[in-house]
Parts: C-alpha cells; structure tokens; sequence
C-alpha cells in the first residue's frame, strides 16, 4: 500500500471503530434489567470507578469482579446441576461397579430415589462426587463434562443446563469486561466441572474460574504427562473458604461481588471492607413463576444472613421477578 | 468537536499509533539477546503461534507462557531472596522471642552462622519460614515484604534485589505479551512474597503469579474481615507440584515454559506434552563472572536431569555467557 491508501484504510478503520463506540454509548448495556434501585447502583458504580479523573478511579488492573455461580450465574433448582451430573455418572459407571446394586448411596441413585440419596446428608454427596469425579485424568474429566452438558437437558424446564445462564448477568458481565473489569466465578462448585465450559457461555476463561477442587497428582503414563484426579478433597470453595480461594487466585481484594447465598456472604463482606469504593449485590430469588422463589428456608441457596446484613449494610438486592425483564437468553421478554 | 474536528483528531491517533507499530516492528524486541539458538526459538515460536491463517496458529486466550522465577527472572545465589528476607525477619523479631537465643536454627541465623542454618536441612528451612511467615494477616505481611526490598541488599552485589532482575527476560516478558500471551509465574517461592512486586517488575500481576503457600483462615476481627496466614503448608508449587498448581490455577496447558533447574523439568514436560507448537527452554548458569556459573552439583537450583532432557528433546537452552549481553538492568553492554 502507498502512503495515502494506508491513511485512507487506517481513517476508515478509526472512524468506523468510533461509530461502533458511539452506538454501545447510545444503547442501553443492561437491556434486561428494569429501571431500578439494583440496576442503578450497578450504574452509577460502573461511572464512578471508571471516570478519569474522579477520586474513585479505580485503575484498570484493579478492577476485579467476582461472582457466584449456582443461584448466581445459572440455577440451581431443584438440585445443584453438578449433581445431577454426579447422579448421571453413578447411571453411566454402573455397570462397571455391580456392588452400588446394594450399597448406598449408590442404590439409591440406581433406583431414581432421591429422597433417600438426599437424606444421607453430605457424606453421602461426597461419595457421589468422589466415585464420579476422581480416577481419570485432567482431559478425561473435561471431555466427559462436556459430553454431558451437551445432552443432559433439565428435568423442569427441558432446557440444556448451559441455557439456563440468566440474560441478565451475561450482560452485566459483558458491561463490566467492556468497562475494563476482570470476571471471576468463585463457586462452591467444582472447578474442573465449570471450567470446561465457562468461556463459551460467560466469556469467563478457566483461569478466571475459582472453585472447590479434589487433588490432582503429576504422573508419566507411557511416557507421556498426565494428572490424575485423587479422591481426596483438596479444597472447599465456600463460605468462609470463599475469601481464602480467592486470595489464592487472585492476591487482591475484588471491588464488586455478586452472589445468591449465605455461602456468598463473607465473599461480600471482604469485597466490600476494601478501602476503596466497592459494590455487592445479591440476587434474591423471588420469581416462582420464571424461576423459583426460594430464600431463608431453602436447602439449596439459602438466602437468610444474607439478606439481613445486605440490609444493614446498603448492599444492593435484586428482586429477580420485578428487577429482571427475561431470565434466560431463549426466552421473549 | 465538530466532524471534521474528530475525524482530524482519530486520524491523527491513528497515523500515531501506525507509526509506533512500524517502530516496534522494525526494532529488535530482545536487544540484550546475542543472535543465537535460543534467540532464534523464541523468535521462530512466536511467528508460528501467532501467524494468522498457519496451521499452528494459537487464538491469544490460548497463549499462556509459563515462567520460573527463583534463577530463571532473578538471580538466586548464594541463597535464594526468599531465604535472606526469613533470615532478616528473624533477626527482626528476635526481640520477642528471647527463647530464639538457645533454640536452634534461630540460634546460628542471630550469631550470622548461616552454615549450621543450612546443615539444618529442610527441616530447618521450614522452620524459619513458618516462624517468620506466618502469624500475621496477609495484608500485613505483604507490607513487611515490600519494606524489605525497599532497603535490603544483596551481600555480594550491593544492589537491591529486585535490581537483579534479568534484563534479557524482562524483554522476553514485554515480547511475549506484546504478542498476546498471558505471562505467569509458577515458582517454588512464596505466592504472597512475590506478589506485592511482580506486577511493578516484571508486569505481572497477583493473579498470574503461583507459588508454594502457607494455609490461611477468614476471620472477622473488631467488625472488619482479615486472612490470617497460619504456619501450616498449603501447597508446594516444585518439581511435579508444578504442573499441579499450574491447573490450578490456570486450567489451561501452556505453550511456553521457562525454567532454570531440575525443580523446573515437569513444568517443561508438561508444557511441551501438549497437542500443538510448544516452546521449552531452560536457562543455563554458564557465567560466573557476571553472575553466577552452576548446574549439576549445586545445591540450590540443580541443573542435571533438566540438562539431559533439554538435549534428547530438542528444547532451547540459554547459555547466559554466550546468549545474554547483558544480565541487569542496571548494567552497561
């Protein structure tokens, strides 16, 4: 290219460029949020840590934002979906373990009672996880979980669990990268089990996903390196351990955190101890309709500490039946 | 602005920008790198990665290069920084510990008789770092290691030790993310002793460091939440704990590994194992004049299994005498 032809395309590419910046400026990047208290603060956060200049500013490499996913990011009724993932495995791998014929909570599953599997507690959950997440490699797990994923459909909603992603959060997730934020998921899921999948479906690559884990150990199989997945807890992304994977992760405290549960809670209270200014949401689950309407007596997702210190302390509470006009990408307004 | 008055001003950015890009597309991107092997790889690796349309082309969420710190960003003789920083804190807080005046190791660290430190063996190691590293919370102990290296000396150099930094890696560094990679740091050292600093030095920031760790607890003291460090291990990122923290923090395979020791060869292995282009190499201590000459009888950073693997596999290996023409920053060609 000449002189004026590389001027020529690099003008058409810079203004075309600044077109695309004015229309995002112009339209709304929270088009399934209804005008109010949540969606607001959301807002005015977002002006107030980005604009040069203003004694908020929070420089780019700072601004990190966290966010539950179960109940947060996607649902989690009537069960977490990595359960049912498990319940499916324990199905798939029976054939190779006649002795869960007779043993629980392997029989229980075999027989599609969920009630009993459910009533042995959370011993009998990580017994589910540890037979049907452990054993393989790295690669393996991953593949598997994506096989899964792209049949398994939701008991309820007949939905591909991967389209039951609230609309609304994928576009505040997308607000907050387009304004320069970093977008973690810190979950009390296992990390191995969303990560195959978190980048198609958030924009949320592995590296940006925290969660609880088992061990894995370095091996050389036929000369080639693996790890394999031990079935030995390695860490409880939860919580009080909320806090701690994310120092681990990340080595920073985030400025905003998103979460649906009393296990979010000490996530939101580092969040927001920071000195400088930070936001925390909860997302309370009130749309039986559309969703479920779950919170202080709930099993799963139980929103009740939560809600109280959100109160006490300003945080911001999304009313998902008033505050969110969709709840998931498929569906019309 | 008027129209034209914006269309004036983004064309004049965007003619400034082209001209920068020409300038660092005609300058040489690693000027402390003699033409050699090495530089040749590296250089070879990232045109093939990074060449739209080739068949190893690598998307840029997909370009995470691995680096060793201890020997392969800084320097690590005659004792690793991380040790003088627990020796100096020992010394520090010997006031408080009047019990440290008869009990060994912290006995021979006050009298300076680093020799019956080190006879201690590892044992005696941890036993300084648990002591020194633990107790306080991490906000706290981030400070005490930024403190330090503000005023701490090396013994033999006099400079600070964050001056000995290796200015051929720096350029590698800004190289390597100039075209799209994810730089990490996966070190035996302390996570939260590199972190307050590797963002300023090598423009890495928290999030893509990983390192051996000490366990930490959530706690809420006086209303306002705290990580307490406690002096129990967590993880150690070496050898074929590595590969290990490398999933777990990452998920992801790198394509690119940088080591300088035995502690290094399963990161390479792994890195190199993957299914695409892969670059490993390993920086050979081979000047002892300008810093220090070592590899397989040493006893802190052992360069012998790595050697012989680096040589049946092809992977690229810095001869620091011959390949670098400058080792510091600070110093002249």
């Amino acid at each position: 290219m000449n002189r004026t032809r590389i001027i020529h395309a690099v003008l058409f590419v810079a203004v075309t460029q600044l077109v695309a910046a004015s229309v995002v400026l112009a339209s709304d990047p929270l088009p399934s949020w209804s005008d109010g208290a949540a969606k607001q603060s959301i807002n005015a956060f977002v002006r107030l840590t980005t604009t040069r200049g203003g004694k908020s500013y929070i420089p780019p490499n700072e601004r990190i934002a966290v966010f539950d996913n179960d109940g947060t990011l996607w649902s989690e009724q009537p069960m977490y979906f990595q359960l049912a993932f498990a319940l499916d495995r324990v199905k798939a791998l029976a054939p190779k373990h006649p002795e869960w014929k007779t043993q629980q909570p392997f029989k229980a599953v075999l027989e599609g009672d969920l009630k009993t599997v459910l009533a042995g507690g959370e011993h009998a959950i990580l017994e589910l996880v540890m037979a049907t997440h452990a054993g393989n490699t790295t690669e393996e797990f991953s593949q598997i979980v994506t096989n899964w994923l792209a049949t398994a459909k939701h008991p309820k909603t007949g939905r591909l669990y991967t389209d039951m992603v609230y609309q609304p959060m994928l576009e505040l997730l997308a607000y907050l990268r387009a304004n320069g934020f970093k977008t973690y998921i810190v979950s009390g899921g296992g990390i191995e089990f969303m990560r195959p999948w978190t980048e198609a479906i958030y924009g949320i690559p592995p590296e940006q996903v925290i969660g609880s884990s088992i061990k894995t150990r370095f091996e050389v199989r036929d000369g080639k390196p693996v790890l394999v997945r031990l079935p030995e807890i390695n860490f409880i992304d939860d919580k009080a351990g909320k806090p701690v994977g994310i120092n681990q992760h990340i080595g920073r405290r985030p400025i905003a955190a998103f979460g649906n549960s009393d296990g979010d809670l000490q996530m939101l209270q580092w969040t927001c101890a920071g000195k400088g200014p930070a936001l925390c949401l909860y997302v309370h689950h009130t749309d039986g309709q559309r969703e479920w309407a779950y919170d202080r007596k709930s099993s799963i997702g139980r929103l009740d500490k939560g809600l109280d210190e959100a109160k006490a302390k300003g945080w911001s509470v999304v009313d998902m039946k008033r505050d969110w006009k969709r709840i998931y990408p498929a569906e019309h307004k």
